[in-house]
């Protein structure tokens, strides 16, 4: 098509080859772990309804709306997340989902030739934002707690980075979150440097187990704080949001303007009612915690009975993920197709590397298993993959 | 914030003019016919509210859906679009709004320095999308039968131009419908030079006066044609869609994928719904076709009688505008304080100029006035802007 588009061309294709694997994959009898949605049990449905028919009693749900969201949504974004900081979130424009939100960052920051820095297992989604502006990519490995934050200065003192993406919390694929120490010196390393945080964060909200750290965004006023109600009320209503510095935002709203003009009147008024509703929140976050909680567990203690040292879980302490590493040179993607002829399917590590060799490693998703299943896809893997 | 941001600023800038424009016209008191928006009382309400609540008997409704649109959605679209092509309409992609559709292209298609080809005046969404990729914006002057197809060769001649893009029926702002014979011409130097047609066509149902020309698309392979449910059912679902060449539909879906993952599941079910329901539809466009009718005639015939030979109007067929120009010198930019002031506001020509200067034209929408108020803005007009 054109020398840019070509230039797409690599992780758009590794993209699709996640949508290809999901594709065969996702077919009767095969327990799959590789996809990444919340559970259907935990999609409020009735709840929805109610708010879609109390919206529609106006046209005004119909209608075109502003750019940067619904007024009453972005009211009650803000409020929620000047709760999490503990101070005045700033400026909030609503996107659709948080892939937008870094869709428009990526545009409104990043120069060709600039450097981005992101975790390595890196998230997909952001991947693909930044490939698209021809940003050079770098990436930083993950422990326990998350980015080494002490391999930031070296690439920061050779390379132009304008921005460090992180999913702070629970990690998608990764399943780490970002520890409170490495949290401060990021901001300290942005305060420094002059690049911005993103701090990606649609997991927040579902932490079941450990206890909460504060944002990044806590720390600095470099930070983009990314969230959305996909995770915790749900995704078809494409109800993202971006906040922090007013400059930024301001440009993320011209260039919003030009990417889809605005959101859905209808949807962001039933987010807005829904995320107002705190006593119905409250409970409804709460079940799909003890829900997740469960399933996780249910994963973890399988895949430690299945495959004792081979394989080096995380143990989740919240979201959706768990990431495993094996021990004994066993590697993921060459055994994908043995995995589904048995009945059961995972993300081999390799589609999350950024520079690392991940061939050892896999993603598993616990959301949308009853730990009945979880465990019987465990015993399945464990004998696609023996030792 | 970065240089390649510099570089927005001056269309970007532009559009914000319009947007603070609408802030201030849009008062009690003002009758503003400078807004863009479909009526309020053409917006079905309570059929989505039926379509909703089917819809949400399903969590399938919450989740996260296709990149491309929902299946049922791409079907009726595809059957649609193929009855007024006269064939096999090709491949379909969903998007955010037709707008979304032209930033895609735009990142699709086009590379530094690249031309596109537009419409003088030129609609606003359109030069936006193509701003933000340093493309060289070539307008090309309208007359009552559309685009100057006959000014395009010299140009393409000289340019590397990858694109032309047309508002192919009821053009906003300038009202016209481009000519058959043009679509033709149109068509065959797409063939010869080797550009892409975007044939943007939201107002195409909205005719409500002379015939049905067929689509550019009907002539040319090399056709991207776009259009929405915006018009015909409601903004607020923010279901546009594009069809087309098959390699540009397969590049746009991966980089929508980079842009926001996938449409709302719960609006493209309700779009899917209504939009097979014809029925229902074809009633309701017939209500909303005389309503327009109505309005426009009612418009034109007063800028007639209040300014006589002083402003030429077009004479709208369909769509929601009409435009006009001075004939006598007066200045629109210059006239708009002393409109407000008199209680009624329109869009200068000069804010939809490309190359032109169109300083003595205005933009006029009529979806959103009676008759009544429609002829009493017009009256206050003619007090404001006297001979």
């Amino acid at each position: 098509m054109s020398e840019e588009s070509g230039s797409l061309s690599v992780r758009a294709v590794r993209g699709s080859a996640i949508r290809d694997l999901l594709a065969v994959v996702e077919q009767p009898g095969v327990l799959s772990l590789a996809g990444g949605l919340p559970s259907s049990e935990s999609l409020p449905v009735e709840r929805v309804a109610r708010a879609a028919a109390a919206a529609l009693r106006s046209p005004s749900a119909l209608q075109y709306g502003v750019t940067t969201g619904a007024p009453a949504l972005r009211e009650v974004v803000h409020a929620r997340e000047s709760a999490k900081l503990g101070r005045d979130a700033g400026a909030v424009v609503v996107t659709h989902g948080s892939q937008q939100a870094l869709s428009l960052l990526a545009q409104a920051l990043l120069d060709p030739g600039d450097a981005v820095i992101v975790e390595d297992p890196g998230y997909i989604g952001a991947l693909q934002a930044f490939d698209t502006t021809r940003a050079r990519v770098i990436g930083v490995p993950m422990d326990a707690d998350g980015m080494r934050t002490d391999e930031l200065r070296p690439i920061l003192q050779r390379a132009r980075v304008r921005i460090v993406h992180t999913v702070s919390n629970f990690h998608n694929p990764g399943g780490a979150t970002l520890a409170e120490g490495r949290r401060r010196e990021l901001a300290r390393l942005a305060d420094e440097f002059g690049f911005w945080i993103i701090e990606d964060d649609p997991y927040g909200e579902l932490r079941f187990a450990g206890s909460t750290v504060p944002p990044v965004a806590a720390y600095s006023d470099r930070v983009l704080r990314l969230s959305s109600a996909s995770k915790i009320v749900a995704p078809s209503l494409r109800v993202g949001w971006m906040h922090g510095d007013a400059g930024v935002l301001a440009l993320v709203e011209r260039l919003k303007q030009g990417a889809d003009l605005c959101g859905s009147s209808l949807t962001q008024a039933i987010a807005a009612e829904l995320l107002a509703d705190t006593a119905w929140l409250d409970e409804h976050v709460e079940r799909i915690r003890a829900a997740y909680a469960e399933r996780a567990l249910a994963l973890h203690a399988a895949l430690i009975e299945a495959f004792g040292d081979r394989l080096r879980p995380t143990r989740p302490e919240g979201g959706m993920f768990l990431w495993g590493e094996f021990t004994d040179g066993t590697r993921t993607s060459d055994r994908l197709d043995e995995a589904v002829a048995a009945g059961v399917a995972y993300v081999p590590g390799s589609a999350f590397a950024v520079q690392r060799d991940l061939s050892h490693a896999l993603r598993l998703c616990f959301t949308t298993g009853t730990p009945e299943e979880l465990r019987k896809a465990v015993h399945r893997l464990a004998t696609a993959l023996p030792a």
